[in-house]
């Protein structure tokens, strides 16, 4: 059963007191490393780490690789070179290098040559490919058979395994001699098969599967569409590898959407859970993309001066009430258009990331966008006018404000959409992250810019009232 | 092997036209429903009916369960009842399930009388479970056992039943009589174990399983965190109904992420692809929201009115000049707090839905966003004093100004960052979606409260330099 949490945490403490040892591994039995993980980080670190001294090392190697990387990188460096050094040699391969961003590299290299060489040699044939790459987080143990093995052999193989050996026994492929994937049996398959039959008989021959270098993120996409468990993993020369599993597919579709959601929001940086960033780690998330916004920003002090800030000096005139009533509306109008930039970036951005719309729609996506800006920036400027000219509900002010508000509003809201859809797709193209067109990203964007339509507006329709400015 | 899309996209018009179905079968054999869909949503409504009509019902039936629901609602109107009902038919449970949404219940009423009794009841048990929960997309076709069956007995039961009838066979369910579960077999021990010893003595008894009462997203997520390819479903009495499948919990996982993102952007609606959705649509998606937001952003007319609206219309006094000044600045500082608050409240919202942040850390939480908060505001606030106040590289404004914004900048976005921080947390406890409190949502409603704040410190440097407004 699954565990109460905050009743967990709180027990926590005593155990990382309690003396005995097995003791503490009996009152944990039944609580699951994602379970135990969860609680040690939510907990003090001595806390964290006397309970981890406590258990088994299997059991604390597989807390440590579900505890986020900034909590484990401080707990393992608490510990004796020994115990890591045993932890990767216990954990699967993938898990094992997962360990290592919580090394640091001359650490982990040092590690490499204590844990036994055959383990080593896998850990450095992995890291050999691509940063995540799916070379990167396959495991190489997968159960293989030959073409001519039969039904009863794969039995037996899968009988006389001991229980690490394999990640998953449900996939069984067949491999030529020179380790080429000939075929899949299903575990389900070889049971319905006739004891004597073949494998070359049996399997499935139509395969997908995915190259070492290809990044972690489309693997995982592709796990995802066909709903597979495992998909096979081949080199360059099409020799099978190993297998992603289904489970490290969920977490790294899960860690690049949070990536997504969080620069979308102009917060770049891995996934890290929140809780377990330090404050330094937070303020080098958001600091560098605000700084870059709010200089960016600076424009739109620029274009207020260019319209109106001479006159400031000069003078007063009658044209200072009207730009001082003008100015009423300035929030408002990028704001409008900051809003609906930040909607149809996000839309984009969210259907680039689902390969639901892909960079060669470009025209039609634009086309949709641009018609659909200029419905919602009618509506917007049908109730700004009301807003602007009616008394009691409205501000009462004379006609020409309320026409500009009017006008400006849909110019302001297609120009946002524009910018909205065709930066990210831009992006994308540019093989740039479209995430980066961030809402912030996009309204800062049409600050600057929406005032410069808005005074233009304003000065075409002031012109027809022969007022200048 | 994986279609090329494009590829499969020209040449379904070909086979659409095609009179030989037969030949449209085998030239499709080795393409993947979920490639099949895809390319058919991307392509005309009449090519996609074309195809699908030559295609024998079963593969038809899962093509269409992969389009997104606009695409295949518009297929499905076209076709006639007695095709859809072989379809319900045909799927299993949880798809036919989903199938509904692509129909008017009137009409999916009336085919539950045309398909088989026995799935029409079955459709109608998981109908009766509440909208969104486990019960609504559980299936009920799983291998289950009793305590004294011996492993003999279930691989027997495993041979001799056909492809359909279970989801997964990875995954033996021990029942008791009163349908309790008792514990659980993979197929893996199964095959390990002795042939005739007994499932209860080499079932798994410590089994994490969800009512069927709960929202499907939580479903998911408990799959996920545990790496579980399927998870059981009891009713409120202890007894198994079903389980719910990783592939499936992926998609909701999925859905539910789009949703929160859009939501984040300012975006309502359920996940859908985007090209699928008419441009009706996409204006439903945003009107409302940008109509709530530009009318809360009136606000800022009426407090620009209030600090200086009035000067405007009065006679033309010293203190107009330095409100034209102040006015400079007003989207540079309120477009910082928007920005500041849209990453604070990303953060948050994130955190809250991975569940790195429960409500009631929410001490912890504000006093570590006050904290970035403080030290972003300050670093900007010197940013800004220098543009405003230094010469050449800056504005060269006089120094009240510069002071001003100097104070307000940091005033501003740790008003913001509570803003950010506090709302979605509190959403969360009220039970409303945080995602709600928007990047939008959060800079409008910075935007003018942000203007007091300014304003406000305006007021206090200025009477420092004896200046009034």
């Amino acid at each position: 059963m699954r565990t109460d949490e905050q009743a967990l945490v709180d027990r926590l403490p005593t155990l990382a007191q309690e003396e005995d040892k097995y003791k503490v591994r009996e009152m944990l039995e039944n609580v699951r490393p994602e379970d135990l993980a969860d609680a040690i980080q939510r907990s003090e670190l001595e806390i964290g780490l006397g309970v981890l001294r406590k258990l088994d090392a299997e059991t604390a190697a597989y807390v440590l690789v579900e505890l986020p990387d900034e909590t484990s990188r401080a707990l393992v460096a608490e510990m004796p070179d020994t115990t890591v050094a045993h932890y990767l040699d216990i954990l699967p391969m993938d898990d094992a290098l997962g360990l290592r961003d919580s090394l640091s590299p001359e650490r982990f290299e040092a590690l490499l040559h204590v844990i036994p060489d055959q383990d080593a040699q896998e850990i450095r044939r992995l890291l050999s490919y691509p940063e995540d790459s799916a070379g990167q987080f396959m495991t190489e143990d997968f159960v293989m058979v030959s073409p001519l093995d039969t039904m009863a052999d794969v039995l037996d193989l899968i009988r006389n395994t001991n229980d690490e050996e394999f990640e998953t026994v449900n996939y069984i492929y067949v491999l030529s001699e020179d380790r080429h994937l000939l075929g899949l049996l299903t575990l389900k398959r070889v049971i319905r098969a006739q004891p004597n039959s073949l494998a070359r008989d049996v399997m499935v021959e139509d395969i997908i599967t995915v190259p070492a270098t290809m990044p972690e993120e489309e693997v995982a996409r592709t796990l995802a569409r066909y709903g597979f468990s495992a998909v096979p993993v081949l080199d360059e020369r099409g020799r099978m590898l190993g297998i992603v599993t289904a489970d490290d597919a969920q977490q790294i579709l899960e860690e690049a959407q949070t990536e997504d959601v969080l620069m979308l929001g102009g917060v770049t940086g891995d996934a890290e859970n929140y809780m377990s960033l330090s404050l330094f780690e937070l303020v080098k998330r958001r600091l560098p993309w605000l700084v870059v916004l709010f200089i960016a920003e600076f424009f739109t002090g620029s274009v207020l001066r260019y319209y109106l800030g001479r006159d400031a000096d000069a003078d007063p005139s009658a044209s200072l009430a009207v730009i001082a009533k003008l100015q009423l509306f300035v929030p408002l109008l990028i704001g409008a258009g900051g809003n609906a930039g930040s909607q149809v970036t996000t839309t984009i951005t969210r259907a680039l990331a689902l390969g639901d719309v892909r960079s060669r729609d470009w025209f039609r996506v634009i086309r949709r966008e641009f018609s659909v800006a200029a419905l919602i920036g009618v509506t917007l400027g049908l109730i700004g006018m009301a807003r602007v000219s009616l008394p009691v509900v409205g501000w009462s002010q004379p006609l020409y404000l309320s026409l500009t508000v009017g006008f400006a509003l849909p110019c302001i809201i297609i120009w946002a959409a524009s910018v909205g859809s065709i930066l990210p797709m831009a992006a994308k193209r540019l093989g740039i992250d479209p995430a980066v067109m961030s809402a912030p990203f996009i309204s800062t964007f049409v600050d600057a810019t929406g005032l410069i339509i808005y005074f233009e507006v304003a000065r075409r329709v002031m012109a027809g009232y022969g007022i200048q400015f």
